[in-house]
């Protein structure tokens, strides 16, 4: 998986085609390593040449630099999900005598390059991104620094390099929608996540395949594409309870959206279980406080995280990591927001 | 408040009292730098002797070789409470171009030796604690690498010239009870956190405020000490719901708890608000989501923690803070679980 470091040639710790790359580039050595540090004191042309050369040469800076940190990087940092995320990861860190770095991309999907730069410049034994991904040419810089990283919960396609950990989505979707067939429901709604997310389309695509499997027609009337958010639950969820012909139990796509259209129903006079059934996904710890507790699909997050740190500190200290793409597995738990529905 | 550094003595950074302190201690001075950076290859004795000297001779790093990177230290890391204070120290952080570095002490208030040799190794530009604090010892060595700290949510008693950001605990208790009393509450029950944080005691002496001066006797059998989770609410709460003569509301101590106690009223059959009324306190976003929507006094954490970060980030870099110790305001937010009692 990783090279093997070349001879040093007087820097030490680095491998011996820096003063190459320096030469190929015609700067001076310091320089390249400027380069290598993500230091903004470099000419972008400059910068481009040195990084094309890094990469044309195949070139790894040695892993014994790197410092005793593992980042951490949310789009977005808020909410219990990102809490059980960093707990998992945390947990692993500190076991191997690493601290955390958290940082967040301002929604953005793919992170910065001043990110990138703050990356470069303190070394990190490994990056963990959560939900988010990076692009080729930041794929490449981490490669040449000899950083590893991997994705916690993919939105979406990744290479087929890139290590990765996410959840049984699809399987999640299909249990919680044969869990509302099982109770006798036959009109069941879905809040979606976005559409770019792979992970919300297996969800829906399990909840698809349980009434289809059932024999129960899919229909798209009875969906709704949310944010993921507790806003949208809410939103979205009062569209769905506001049909004339109004689901009996809605799949919500995640905790947060759950509780959104509890509140809908609320709203709406609707009691749930008696009136609405309503299945959450995530399992985060206020769905065992709502009222009612909530059925969900548990998703192992802070495992999830964990095992995503696991692979990238292998990497980082030449252990080969028992795999590099892993799903959990996703669980149904039993709660009082589902029952059957009533007698029409 | 810092101490300007000495002459340049040749190691660029250092103050010139390096030299000193090696000489005083009869060892090299790349063994102090050692010491100073936390180093493990040093014998014991030999760096007791040199915090010692380094203490002696009023040593301070210079602050200019900061890494970019602001610690933020947990005491424990869970739950929407402290996802809230990541938020706040986050956006400061990353305002001024440092990245966040999250530890957390597995549930010690005051953080491990192996914690701070970690923050010597990568001199942070500053230290915020949350909830903990620092014996002398760890004072004094951070004191001498120029690394600011403050603390965040105090828990404890703290010396003059720490920095703080707290909130006006006893002012939000004292408003959580007179908002039951104006409902028509005589019987007000209060859930307690640890006797060991002042935060707490603070709250609890503001809820008695309330009451004596209503003139109402304050009762102690209506009290309990829980530990600030859901689980201490659910089953302190259930000790209160279950007295002969129960409260008709109850003061929760903050939102977990409250939460825990909807779970103890919904078991016992109570509903909230006509057979109960509760009032949280820190105002997390589940607060709003729960049914009923808590009524709870809002906590303004992720400005505490944003307050703390500008704090230590201005000692870093020459500045003058505003103020070094800050109570930021309580508010009680109305919502769904308060009401008048029932008439007997």
């Amino acid at each position: 998986m990783r090279p093997q470091a070349g001879a040093a040639d007087g820097a030490p710790g680095e491998t011996a085609t820096l003063a190459d790359i320096a030469r190929a580039a015609g700067v001076s050595a310091p320089t390249v390593s400027k380069v290598l540090n993500g230091r903004a004191d470099v000419a972008p042309a400059t910068r481009e040449r040195v990084e094309e050369l890094l990469r044309e040469y195949g070139y790894r800076r040695r892993a014994v630099q790197a410092a005793p940190l593992l980042d951490l990087v949310f789009h977005e940092l808020e909410s219990a999900w990102a809490m059980e995320v960093i707990r998992g990861a945390e947990q692993v860190a500190h076991d191997e005598g690493l601290s955390l770095v958290l940082s967040q991309t301002a929604g953005r999907m793919i992170p910065g390059q001043s990110w990138l730069d703050g990356v470069l410049a303190r070394r990190p034994t490994g990056v963990l991104l959560v939900l988010a991904k990076l692009d080729p040419a930041q794929r490449e810089q981490l490669a040449t620094r000899d950083i590893p990283f991997a994705v916690i919960d993919p939105a979406g396609d990744l290479e087929a390099e890139v290590p990765a950990v996410g959840a049984t989505n699809w399987q999640g979707g299909l249990a919680a929608t044969r869990h509302l067939l099982e109770l006798g429901h036959r009109r069941i709604g879905v809040l979606a996540g976005p559409e770019t997310m792979l992970c919300s389309r297996a969800r829906v695509d399990g909840y698809r395949a349980g009434l289809e499997t059932a024999g129960i027609r899919f229909d798209p009337s009875l969906v709704r594409a949310g944010d993921f958010h507790h806003e949208a639950g809410y939103a979205c969820g009062r569209e769905l309870l506001r049909l004339p012909d109004r689901p009996t139990a809605v799949f919500a796509g995640n905790d947060l959206q759950a509780l959104g259209l509890y509140e809908a129903a609320r709203e709406l006079g609707l009691r749930i279980p008696q009136d609405l059934s309503v299945v959450g996904f995530d399992d985060l710890p206020a769905a065992r406080w709502v009222g009612p507790p909530l059925t969900t699909v548990r998703q192992p997050l802070a495992e999830m995280a964990a095992a995503a740190a696991r692979i990238v500190i292998d990497l980082a200290r030449g252990r080969r990591p028992s795999a590099l793409r892993i799903e959990l597995a996703t669980e149904l738990v039993e709660r009082a927001s589902t029952a059957a529905p009533r007698k029409p």
